[in-house]
């Protein structure tokens, strides 16, 4: 793209300026997009005016702004967040309607875990997961499975960063984290007691993709009771297999014998089987039996 | 934003490009995206290059590309999308535990309706709602509720647009999506029989936010047996009753004494009520009391 006069591109102006928004403050006036950017009023005007026309941003009554629902509809058609959603939710809800606490589903983004799914019961224990929000790999069970099943140099940079622990109970130096890497790697699950929060548990176990490549994780988080974890880890690889298994049957070739019916929107939508059937014919010539 | 020799701003390119990614084409080659968006090769390299550094497209080990999860992410901060998902998940989840069929929640998006949820189970009926998916309003159960709801004007570009009916049960005269209409003003509902699929039907209610108004749709997706609709209606009403009511305690402000837990967090956060808690700490100066 065009640079502008003072080096910095259209795009990184257009993410800089979508990046102001957060889970604390969704809604922002000009003047505070303008500064929390670094992007001065009027060039910040005229990229929040284009985005608004995009649908990207919305303009509330009170004058401020707030992601706009086009963006979220633009991220829906990513495989690697809303597609691995799809699939993986009739497994979340299995494990949630026994555990009833918070059952998640994530992925690693760089240094962090990203919170894909999370269903949770009212009165189930304090957890700072946040559907869309991210959380430290070293401070969370599944960022531990993630790191388990990564390159040494990821651990190394997670080192680099620093483990800023939360909690007395946090892992607060090395030897630790790379024993509790190495544990999930010797056990295929990690547990996380207190790390967050003194009085909450996380589970986690990954989930694999094709060539057996670990793409996230499944976990629960529950109070922090000390009770044995085996029960509720075979629930998780049980979710965890179902999951794996139907990943692999959407990215099958559509004409394999194992393969999903859907064509290619299997790879981000996962409804009925029926309705994997109309979806096939929509991509064929002629129009699908039902119509 | 700068306008490029064409006339076309660097931002509307950027939407081109990633409106080039559908659900029939999650995954695509430069030149695919550079033709579908009718963009140079050598500009559509230059954007796809860029934004494949900051996240919002994906690089594939086959050379194609697909949409990055952190576009995803950025989408994440919708409090029209996933914040009133956030809010309505467990009044889906209540609904489709007895229903087992499909269980949408659906808002308006020009003259669309936009799938912000569809639970499903492997045995429902035909349904072509995608989650991040689009649906003409006049082919939908929560197409007419939201017409029930809005100006006039809606309906008459609605007419414009043409009903391009797609069974012989679907609207086909202008009179009939009229009646349909306000036949769903009088009774607060709206039912499809047979609108897109000879074999399934939709029943729509209306969810409504702040001053009544009405900010989207609670569905189910059944098959279309003619049986009486009462049972679903009361049951689809009590769901969007309760996700009004959690609606209207996210948007109180945080002193009141009916505000739900959370600061501004409840916008875009439906957690347990111990971890509202802790999100509405996480905005003061004191550390919360868990940590």
């Amino acid at each position: 793209m065009a640079r502008q006069s003072n080096g910095v591109s259209a795009i990184s102006r257009v993410v800089r300026v979508l990046d102001t928004f957060s889970f604390e403050a969704p809604f922002l006036s000009l003047s505070e997009i303008s500064e929390r950017a670094g992007i001065p009023m009027s060039s910040a005007h005229r990229i929040v005016s284009e985005l608004v026309e995009h649908g990207l941003l919305e303009r509330m009554p009170d004058r401020s702004y707030r992601v706009g629902n086009r963006l979220w509809e633009m991220g829906s058609r990513t495989p690697g967040a809303l597609g691995l959603r799809e699939i993986a939710l009739p497994f979340l809800h299995a494990i949630q309607s026994r555990v009833r606490q918070h059952t998640q589903l994530l992925v690693r983004s760089g240094l962090d875990v990203l919170v894909i799914e999370r269903l949770s019961s009212r009165d189930a224990v304090v957890n700072a997961s946040i559907v869309g929000g991210r959380i430290p790999l070293q401070h969370s069970s599944s960022g531990i499975v993630l790191l388990a099943h990564a390159d040494d140099d990821l651990l190394d940079r997670v080192l680099e960063r620093g483990l800023a622990p939360i909690t007395a109970s946090s892992l607060s130096t090395p030897e630790q984290l790379r024993e509790a890497v190495a544990a999930a790697r010797r056990s295929g699950f990690a547990v996380s007691e207190g790390w967050i929060f003194e009085e909450s548990r996380g589970i986690a176990v990954p989930i694999r993709g094709s060539q057996e490549v670990v793409v996230g994780t499944v976990s629960v988080v529950v109070p922090n009771d000390h009770s044995p974890v085996d029960d509720l880890v075979r629930l998780l690889r049980l979710a965890a297999d179902g999951i794996s298994e139907a990943l692999l049957r959407s990215y099958l070739p559509p004409g394999h014998p194992h393969a999903r019916a859907g064509g290619v929107y299997r790879q981000l939508v996962s409804s009925s089987d029926r309705s994997m059937e109309y979806f096939e014919h929509l991509l064929e010539d002629a129009p699908p039996q039902e119509r």
